[in-house]
């Protein structure tokens, strides 16, 4: 009998664990010794967070990121191949989404081995939830463009690919480059589009507005250096 | 002082709320006596089934489903006017994804009430987690068309788009139509394109599989009539 390779969420805003995962995760975090984690610090805080180990010793961390090539995740692998059942762990909110644990998961498929996923906070979703944006329709696009031409030219499309499929369009950024994101889509969507902001989801100082890119225009914001996610619906 | 519009996640898979459902949902549920659901009765079941109110005759529910008109969703809404605190309920998993809580969503937004997304189970973001597909480009796209030749000519469109963007493409299915959508994507998909099934996520019969189109049509399977999403990538 092969292991089972359980899909562990994080929190996406500090201090959070108590609130926001579920029992099930707790449950089953119990009886796992072999993870794989984009970074092992922030792993081994989060699971010492959870008091559910004698000792966080006794415990298995591999690092598993985008470097990490195919030959090495057989590798890392290995324990589910000796029954033994293993845990991904994203750097924050659910593996599998804007994270490298998607290429374990793949694996797994490839060798019969059974895929647990756990609920727990996703940036993007709880972002689209609260959006009042179209949610029958959605794409998730990762990140925009650096280069400020290049972040016009995408907008736009994906303005128009929008306003065509009904689609709500979904972006992440990293937290320092919230002000010129901004700045790209007020400036290069249509006055109509509804743009939404959310930052610090599930944290103390969330932050979820949607307003017609005209409106947004007329705030002169200066954003916090805060994980957002970003969407527009044309 | 207006309320705050708290989004509540409900169960995806029968008896799971004591597994699946974060101790913050409960905490805010404790507060709120006013609530918008697509289906009362439903809601009212799975309300009561948390144990956290001394009788479930104090709660005020009122229907939001997807003929509910505009003029009526304002009165609806009027507790939070009032400085009261309300929550909107899915049928089935997160309410603003794929189903009609957006409205409300999108009405709040627009009168500067507070809009607050609960974290808990996503059938959608659950199988895209566990599919191993990409999760850093994914779209979702509700349903299939019925008839046969629409639903190839969709296809074939979503797996060319699949393929230009490195898209993940997301459907779900109504239970007792499994079988011919899982006919029409193996039939219609190139045979390296990989196909996900992912079936009664967190379950007792959860079942989660990812083959090339080529593996699929080798195994001649009768789907359960059990609520299905479908995953592919070109």
């Amino acid at each position: 009998m092969k292991g089972k390779l359980y899909l562990i969420p994080t929190i996406i805003s500090d201090n959070t664990q108590q609130l926001v995962i579920p029992q099930r995760v707790k449950d089953v975090l119990v009886g796992i010794r072999h993870f794989l984690a984009e970074d092992i610090r922030t792993a081994r805080r989060y699971l010492s967070s959870l008091k559910l180990y004698s000792s966080i010793e006794e415990l298995h961390l591999e690092v598993l990121n985008k470097e990490t090539p195919d030959n090495v995740i057989v590798q890392l692998m290995q324990p589910l191949m000796q029954g033994l059942d293993m845990g991904v762990l994203s750097e924050s909110g659910c593996p599998g989404v804007a994270d490298p644990g998607a290429v374990a998961v793949a694996y797994a498929h490839t060798q019969g081995i059974q895929v647990v996923p756990m609920v727990g906070p996703s940036s993007i979703l709880l972002a689209l939830m609260a959006s009042g944006l179209n949610g029958q329709q959605f794409a998730f696009h990762g990140y925009l463009p650096v280069d400020a031409n290049e972040a016009a030219k995408k907008i736009k499309e994906l303005e128009r690919e929008s306003k065509l499929k009904n689609q709500t369009q979904i972006f992440i950024e990293t937290p320092y480059r919230n002000n010129p994101v901004f700045m790209h889509l007020v400036k290069n969507l249509n006055p109509d589009t509804r743009l939404t902001i959310a930052m610090d989801i599930t944290g103390s100082h969330e932050f979820i507005s949607t307003h017609p890119v005209s409106v947004w225009k007329g705030k002169p914001v200066e954003w916090p250096k805060t994980p957002a996610v970003f969407l527009f619906l044309a």
